[in-house]
């Protein structure tokens, strides 16, 4: 039987460009998702340090974790981020956490970190939650 | 010599994450800067459309080329995306426009459209403008 | 028989923080909402420049105005305003035109200028439509 | 000797917009600033509940009292609110933290709670730091 953490990996395992960005999924529970990558040279922009849009794709990617282990299906309707400080660093994690759910919408912030433990980027999302009950789903995958 | 879009071209063909998401300079003038990207499959997300981290890369680069042809060298201090309609389509453009700019301050607006000209996300772009003359970081470019 | 300026104008009497406010509606169409107030002591901050939280109420209302006049009824689900400059000015005046609408959701930019013309906020919203048939609803009012 | 609170409360009781508004600081240090209004009718939209522009003015508020206090002076950049519930209340409370600082750049993040504790909105801003010294600043106040 598939534990939480596999069931998401099997689900996610079909985005292609979470796969051509090289990120994984570190963890997922009701409480955080944690996403990281590797920083490789394919990430870096034209200053070498990882470029705006990876750091953006890190942080969606731990929101749709987040959101889909939670409330599947859950759609992104609107994301923002923050840049704080560059990203010259040789891994990068995001971590999501719900701040707020009411009726079909959920706000989640995602924190994304340098190997050091510096905050990069401070990021909120807004999701639409689709009507899918979350016990069927996670069943569904666990039995394969 | 060049003309200003090789200029952007090769300024930017060191950006290995726009390299790497297929991602080209279509166009740029002092109105607007035009990217796009034929869509591939390892654009696309779990449910076969473009995905979510694809789209704001596409963006947030239209406003890269924008911004640093207009004021050299401008970075990224809050990037939002509204997505509007799911990205089912061969081809994605974004198209960056200057909505004001006060002060080390430049506030842009990039829409991405699908191969049918429908927008799929509008987004805005606040950008901080670093003291560089334009002229003279054109010149060393044009020169080569 | 009431202009669909006169409607519009009815139907926002009752929102009495528009009221302490000091807005009115200049003008409604298909294309856009223009909102305005005349500055007053009461609009200032410390720095006796417009109030942010003023400035926003400006840009929600004539984005309230524009949505409810093409989708009644269409409640906010966010907001965003960037600053640009102070607000010295003795007159603000915001026009809502709305970018793109998308099954339930329509997104709308709102600048904001002074009595200079000069721009001071550029804003982003996003509305969600509920089901509410546009011509009942004007009809509804025009003939009281 | 004035306490932080009380100097917080001089340097803010110009801000005539935030009097209109009935605004209050309840608390400030530096973890967190707490603001509040007690809901009356002119704070109501035409639907009887608080008013979006209300509501952004309460969270704004509580961010520019958390970020004057930590690094005074800062000048908002961007706001950006999220409605997750109709605000039918007596009180509305915002509460503001500094979710990141870096050069001159704070993000915070403002919860707004009806008198029942539930979350109505969820913002975040973005401040520019000037360069001020804090100590000599609260010196000047406390002095008084």
């Amino acid at each position: 039987m598939k534990s939480d953490l596999e069931i998401m990996r099997t689900f996610f395992q079909e985005d292609k460009f979470v796969a051509l960005s090289g990120i994984e999924i570190e963890e997922v529970s009701k409480e955080k998702a944690v996403v990281s990558a590797v920083v490789k040279p394919e990430h870096l922009n034209a200053n070498d340090c990882v470029q705006g849009g990876m750091l953006y794709t890190l942080a969606d990617f731990a929101f749709a974790v987040l959101c889909n282990y939670l409330h599947p299906v859950t759609v992104t309707q609107s994301g923002r981020i923050d840049y704080l400080r560059p990203g010259f660093t040789d891994k990068i994690t995001a971590t999501a956490i719900e701040k707020e759910r009411a009726g079909h919408t959920t706000i989640c912030e995602v924190i994304i970190k340098g190997a050091n433990g510096k905050t990069l980027c401070v990021c909120a999302f807004n999701g639409f939650i689709k009507e899918v009950d979350r016990d069927e789903f996670m069943k569904k995958y666990k039995d394969e």
